[in-house]
Parts: C-alpha cells; structure tokens; sequence
C-alpha cells in the first residue's frame, strides 16, 4: 500500500522509535501515548483491520502476542501489567487502517476499556 | 488446570452462552458486560496470561483474531467497529488467569482504553 502510513513505517519511509522487527512484525513506540508506556505492534503485511483477517494470518497475528510479552519483558511492565487493544472501524476510533495492537503500561488501567 | 474457571467452561463443567467453538478456541458471552455485546475468546489450551504465550502457541492466539472477525460478521457490528483487549495483570485488572480476548462493540468506545 503506497500511502498506507504503516507500511511506510515498515519500509523506513518514514521515522519510528522502532522497539522490535522481525520478518512478520514491527513494533513501535505509540507517538500519542496514554500512558508512560505505549506502543504499537503491527503486522508488516498490510491488514486493514481485525475484519479482514484470515486463517493465513494466524500465525503472524499470534506473533503479535508473544512480541507483546517479549517488549514488555524488556521494560520490565510484565509483572505489574499491561493492556492490549486493537481498534477496529470508527465506533472503536480506529484512525489507520492497517491493523495495530496497542500496548500500554506503567499505570493502573481502569475498567471499561473505554 | 482443575479449579481454572476458563477450562471448566471449556470442559463444559460450567455453563456459558457459547457463540463459537472449534478445536483451538472458544467463544462464550461475557456474564458482565460492558457494552451491548461483549464477549471472550479464548485458547483452550490453559495459557495464564500474554505473558506465557510461546511461538507454539502464535497460530492458536491468531485464531483469536479470525474468530473475532467471524462472530462480529455474525453479529452485525463488523462495520460500525468494535474493540478487542487483552489484559494482562492486575495493573490491567486482569482477574481470571486464562488468557482471555474481551470483544467490546454495540456502543462508541472512547480513548484512552481505561
């Protein structure tokens, strides 16, 4: 996707505090945070949103999950907490349509999610 | 695990509104929900939390995300959008340790995610 501002990321057309890459996922600190610790877990593949993922998928979704425990390990947020979110269309406030899991730590996080 | 809440819901010890099954995951109603519909997916296999989620585990935590896709298709709330978090820890207000993905629509989601 040519303009798609997440798969620019991923080709570094663009700057990223990049936190973690491998061949399916990037991972990023969150330029709008909510708390002292956010960051965003992409698929490098250009998914728009949850809706439009698919059973060969899978593993690189999951991959998303395991990068998650893996940054968080390193800030050392493991223990205490933390929430993943992924937003899809406009009543959840998606505003890039290439599918994202926020990870944000290093507060309490109350409860609805919003 | 034998006292897990999670696995005897998946072992049907325990009963739930379950929307949807296959080998991997599991889909039942949320018995507090937040929203007009809120349900949990999740692994059948016993994983406490994101923290534990191993690579064998990526393909099983992606199906999470294609089942959220099918039961919002199901449900109607595909395109107006829905949120999915995952809470890890009691920072997060996780309470039962069984990996579990909330999916939250029916009503617009504000920001920050709690």
């Amino acid at each position: 996707m040519d303009d798609c501002l997440f798969c620019r990321i991923v080709r570094k057309e663009l700057p990223a505090d990049i936190l973690y890459e491998d061949d399916k996922v990037l991972a990023f600190k969150d330029i709008n945070p909510v708390a002292p610790h956010h960051l965003l877990i992409i698929p490098k593949e250009h998914i728009p949103s949850i809706n439009e993922a698919t059973p060969e998928h899978e593993e690189t979704l999951g991959r998303m999950f395991t990068v998650a425990a893996k940054i968080t390990r390193e800030l050392g947020i493991d223990q205490q907490g933390y929430r993943a979110v992924v937003n899809t269309g406009k009543a959840a406030g998606q505003v890039v349509f290439h599918m994202h899991m926020h990870v944000v730590g290093g507060r309490k996080l109350t409860w609805p999610p919003g």
